[in-house]
């Protein structure tokens, strides 16, 4: 394509990408969403980034940002037309530097998380972000949706993590934002506006990330819980007990660790009994700085306490590393044990912890009435009020059925979440996939004026068209 | 003036204010910046907030947003025009709903801050923002400004302590944005950019705010220290051994205790001979959750470590809550003493942490160079890299001849910071004060970016104009 030259003349021709080639590029991950592009650029430096921004500003071509192209709901994904240039963040993979003293990193768009977090780890230090696809998603798409994981509660979601942005405008203009304040009063917050746009407003380059000290020691022990009710008391008490050094709060029905065991019989619950039939379970984790010691004792202390408070009916904590790691390796193994036992439909809610009880219950209850037999895979981050809740076949459809009813049954889990206050997409983002449902749920003033920022940030509306507002990026 | 019987209409007369009796609100409280209001409007709730502001949108009237009227940079007051209407929080001052189990409260912006901790320590949690105006600054100019205080170092600014917002855009439309959820990822980040907008761009009527635990023991330590790298080394230290237990870290220079010592001769340094005449001294607070005596084991574990590490000349660690107050009331005496000592020029910045010393020693010896004999006031929260930085005239000068200097001695001190990745306004915000050389030092893509976001939320300019962007409001 002759249009493409001048992309060719920037970046050289190894790093425009036509034909068969793109074709890792134009699909996700879970090949849900396919789509096609004009090419794939793949700059290496934040001036190249620009450059190509510039030229697609000129000829009015549409861009779809790209890091690790890990993401759940397409937004890294281009339309069917063609037109738009997927421009790749990923040569941008360089660790510009760590700052020990500030307890800073700056890093590029392009590295994967894993890389970020080993770099801290070697400077003795750590960065918290924490999720299952860290051995290939990018910290510059960790930013542009503010992935949460498994370390909320403690440290935030990738927006908490962020001091300063490095941002190429839609008009290939360089932001240089990189601060590594923790103060800084000077002006309109542009950082948390780009951080979780999903590439609709501009493309991050660079970031200064947060570092903390790394912990001396961490414990974990699951407790088996008779409802959810207690499971928030115990929370609640946990937070009081441990306050920060509590870094993990999840919450796991019954059913699904008995899903875990059944696709997976070599990961044996540690309980026997009734104490393994409980509706409920919870896994907590602590991080430490003074010693192994000490936090196993805190551990006795405060579920000495439950126990006496009668909020947990049985509790293992974990006496070394191996068995933390055989305790979290349940929790990681659910959606695994999930997708063997067959396609699901899931929801990635949150609603506030006070109401989580109360949307369990509704939502269970609206579900069996419209699809009797149905089961709930339910787990999630119980401390961020973040629900994985997934719906599954059970004996009583087959997979086309429940997948043939998969909007019946999203709808009526987030009016479920709407109702009490709560949010369609906790950690996930929008992209395509919760794009044209958005406003059924979102205040009107609020959407007009998400529309009213698009506008004034990308007037072209040449930024990830179709993603987060729609159907055409257009405001 | 018969332009006023509308809002006479909406809010009653006695909540229209003209005249002699609007004179507080016209004036901050340092009488630094005075203007005039075509009246002061004081809604009694959002609904009244909203019909104000539509009214004002109808007539094109600037409206002023103020809630205690403690800002430092002028924000709240208007300008001499005499066409704005102040408008006043203050009636809004509600703490709607606390909510345990979710560990948030919902206030109104009115509230007075105290009365937001009075209401959390009620309820046996914290709210752990926390400043020197608490008993008069309300949370709404608090967000507006995304203020800071003693307690960023723990638990972030104003910002990192609220989960949602209700706001009453410059038409009057209510964005009800009140979420209790910490995890939200539907959409463009709206909550930011109206905190520390400095109600340019909209006004904050209420929040939900993150509530913590209450810490079960406190314990302070003043340590006194060779230079401000053995300040930073041990701060790193610190934070590795007490991790998120160290709630506080004060830089203070032996000049500051010395001018309290002198002023307030009944509060005494706690040390003698050489220990008393360290060029800088620290104060360390950490907050414990499981008991004094686990605070002070800490304390007596770390600070020996910096002892035989060679950071720290001499120490005293508190051995009740009234030896650790006393600590705390020598650092809060500084800005008192030096106010009795006469007027100096003060600079409230921000440099990361690890350029805190090459700082302090080059704009000492700029200021030096051009200004002899001239003496440094330096104080701040090095765990948050913020100094509070401030000129005094010393025996060289007169009082006059400092201050006929002082935008001399800001550039100075400004030209320094923005060299070292800082910034000019670390947590007091721009108002008025700072407006005219925010472009000197902040990069021209942030400040047009600035420009467009203003002009997309407010496009007749009328929300608090000539503040943080200016002179006229006017993008």
């Amino acid at each position: 394509m002759t249009q493409l030259n001048d992309l060719v003349q920037i970046l050289g021709p190894a790093n425009v990408i036509t034909g068969a080639d793109a074709d890792s590029y134009v699909e996700d991950w879970r090949g849900r969403y396919r789509g096609q592009a004009l090419a794939v650029a793949r700059p290496g430096n934040t001036q190249e980034v620009a450059q190509v921004v510039k030229w697609c500003a000129a000829n009015k071509v549409p861009i779809v940002p790209q890091g690790g192209n890990t993401g759940l709901c397409g937004a890294a994904t281009p339309d069917s037309s063609g037109t738009a240039l997927v421009l790749s963040l990923a040569r941008l993979n360089r660790i510009r530097g760590i700052d020990t003293d500030n307890d800073t990193m700056e890093v590029e768009a392009g590295c994967i998380l894993q890389q970020v977090q080993q770099a801290a780890r070697d400077a003795q230090r750590l960065f918290p972000l924490s999720l299952a696809a860290e051995g290939s998603c990018t910290i510059g798409g960790n930013l542009a949706t503010n992935a949460g994981g498994t370390q909320v509660l403690r440290y935030g979601n990738a927006r908490e993590l962020v001091l300063g942005l490095e941002v190429v405008t839609p008009e290939g203009d360089i932001w240089h934002g990189l601060r590594g304040l923790r103060k800084d009063n000077t002006g309109y917050d542009l950082r948390d506006l780009y951080i979780g746009s999903e590439g609709t407003l501009g493309i991050i380059t660079a970031a200064t990330l947060k570092l903390y000290p790394l912990p001396v020691a961490q414990c974990t022990a699951l407790v088996a819980l008779n409802s959810v009710e207690d499971a928030v008391a115990l929370l609640s008490m946990a937070r009081r007990g441990f306050a920060a050094s509590l870094t993990g709060f999840e919450l796991i029905a019954g059913f699904c660790l008995h899903l875990v065991n059944r696709q997976y019989p070599q990961q044996r619950l540690p309980f026997e009994g009734d104490s393994a039939a409980m509706p409920w379970y919870a896994l907590l984790e602590i991080s430490d700085s003074e010693s192994a010691e000490h936090a196993r004792e805190r551990f006795e202390a405060i579920v000495g306490e439950a126990f006496e408070a009668g909020l947990v009916a049985d509790a293992v904590i974990a006496e070394n590393i191996a068995q933390s790691k055989a305790l979290w390796h349940l929790r990681e193994s659910i959606p695994l044990a999930e997708k063997d036992a067959g396609k699901s439909i899931k929801h990635d809610v949150s609603v506030p912890v006070s109401r989580m009880s109360s949307f369990i219950e509704a939502t269970n209850a609206a579900l069996q009435a419209r699809f009797p037999g149905i089961e709930h895979v339910i787990f999630g981050h119980l401390g961020d009020g973040n629900l994985h809740y997934n719906v599954a076949r059970g004996q009583a459809f087959t997979e086309d059925e429940l997948l043939s009813n998969q909007d019946a049954v999203y709808e009526i889990v987030h009016d479920n979440v709407h109702k009490l206050g709560g949010s369609i997409s906790a950690e996930h983002g929008v992209g395509q996939l919760k794009r044209d449902v958005l406003p059924r749920y979102k205040d009107p003033v609020e959407m007009a004026l998400m529309r009213r920022i698009k506008q004034a940030l990308d007037p072209q509306g040449l930024m990830n068209p179709g993603k987060v507002l729609g159907p055409t990026g257009k405001p």
